[in-house]
């Protein structure tokens, strides 16, 4: 077994383990993720149901859950609403799909090609807009606000992502400003749902929000690890696809900026080659993994930070533990 | 004058006429739909604000406010809600343009194609996002549901005629379903609001949101007899739109379903071609565009009825001239 292998397997223990509480919560929300997506037509009922398994690793829908138990407990609402957040997630991965098709495309039949794109456009946005109906279903106007501001504030990040594709000189600031708006958001506004359904005061849920924010980071700044440097044997993952499409993530950043004048500019125009096996040397040279990794760690520590002073748990216990998998992760 | 200008010229003037009691609450959902959409990312504002310029006849907006005036008068909340329903409108025509871009790709630079069609899917899931962040702003978890249901119902509609484009065998009836979820649902919706807003009681409330869906009904007959009839420069849009993308509209099913045996299979083979000329011809000579008139009139008659046993005022009297605008009009 390789050191990957090992940590891989070790990280799946732990996440079990973390998640065991709330095993029981999570069948359901699966249950009721598989009512929900559903339609009367049955030819569009194939593809919802479709956008059913696309879903991830239910990560959203454990943070609801591990919030409201670790800040008061659980009601049926925590269920509803990790449906929805887990909907609406898997509602940006089927239109970040629309873009995988549009490269396919170069190579298929254009008609057959289009169906595809047109119908996970509209799969995207059924989605979207069952999550925010169900969300509705609870009653809370509230609930639907933040809803509607996180993912408002996912789409805007994700525009100033696509926007800055081929920007080589992004900032570190930025980059930070982008994630935190995609990725981040969404996670403080589970842990905010979570722990206001439970019934927890402002500051309390301000500090499970701050939380989720945090740990989202950490998640974003992993995942943007593994895409650089994963074996794709191992994760079963396409490696690269950020530098293909010129996408600028922490370690090149971090190594950009080590460097002045002529060696900056060449690395830039390494960079643009999208060659894998070269940047993963050069960044590996300038000590820029290891700086990514440390930011990662560091962003789990905020998030545990976040929750120090709140009476402890193991539900608790649990988001720290996620906090530190989610920066550590191996997939 | 052609007879078309002249109806055109007449429509735009008793569609002003129609819109002059509501003319100042207009302007102010202008203005906050002006206000709304904006980011603080520059890169992304200029996307945001040209999403703004996309949008329409207002038709929408226009439903909630008379309405809500016909039901007994305007609040605050009336002019965010013909927002958000605008908005909501706004993010289907971005969407739509995805699919015009994916055409327009295949004689240009793949890259630029792409970044055009990834801003515009993130853009429409933007303006949904707001639409919803917006709607929930009035504290009406009702008015959160009603907007959620009904934009699910439209992604449906969509998807299902998305799902049966080339099938040159789809029904009256699967026609009728699929326009009245993908256009006669927000008609609905917004009606609903406007006299839920109001202040009405639950009859007259289904009143109004059965009047919308049956003026929805006639706009989209309307709209797609405008796609297969009109003249290209007089109303500035492509013609035959529907015809390329092998879409079945009323006057087409209408004259397939005259036929029988032989001279059915040479229809369907006729529509197969796109040729527009030609199929005008054909629609012309089996009395099809009479028939789908007469079917679109039909709607606005029950559109009509159903206000018909409401309290009369003015604002209810511009509702029905609405409706039978939306049956008869030529741009």
């Amino acid at each position: 077994m390789s050191q990957a292998d090992q940590t891989l397997a070790h990280g799946a223990t732990d996440l079990r383990q973390l998640l065991s509480g709330i095993a029981d919560d999570l069948a359901a929300v699966e249950r009721r993720l598989q009512s929900e997506l559903h339609s009367r037509v049955p030819q569009v009922d194939e593809v919802v149901r479709h956008g059913y398994r696309l879903g991830g690793k239910r990560l959203r829908p454990a943070l609801v859950l591990l919030a409201g138990q670790a800040a008061g407990g659980l009601t049926d609402e925590h269920l509803v609403l990790s449906a929805v957040v887990e909907m609406i997630h898997t509602a940006t991965l089927v239109h970040d799909d629309v873009l995988d098709e549009a490269d396919l495309r170069r190579h298929e039949d254009t008609v057959n090609a289009r169906w595809g794109n047109e119908t996970s456009v509209l799969l995207g946005d059924f989605l979207f807009s069952h999550a925010f109906y169900l969300a509705s279903t609870t009653g809370s106007a509230e609930a639907c606000q933040t809803i509607g501001r996180a993912t408002n504030t996912v789409c805007e990040g994700e525009m100033q992502q696509t926007l800055s594709e081929g920007d080589f000189d992004l900032s570190q600031d930025d980059y930070l400003a982008i994630i935190t708006a995609k990725t981040a958001e969404l996670c403080a506004c589970c842990c905010e749902l979570g722990a206001r359904q439970a019934g927890a005061d402002d500051a309390t849920v301000e500090r499970f929000a701050s939380f989720g924010r945090n740990l989202g980071v950490a998640f974003q700044i992993a995942d943007d690890l593994l895409d650089l440097m994963s074996d794709e044997e191992a994760t079963g993952k396409t490696t690269g696809a950020d530098l293909a499409k010129r996408k600028m993530t922490l370690p090149l950043i971090h190594a950009r900026d080590a460097l002045v004048n002529g060696p900056r500019a060449n690395f830039v125009d390494l960079l643009a080659t999208a060659d894998v096996e070269r940047i993963r040397a050069q960044v590996k040279l300038m000590g820029s993994l290891d700086y990514a990794n440390r930011t990662a760690a560091d962003y789990a520590r905020r998030a545990a930070a976040d929750l120090a002073e709140l009476p402890d748990n193991p539900a608790l216990q649990s988001l720290v533990g996620l906090a530190n998998f989610a920066a550590a992760r191996s997939s």
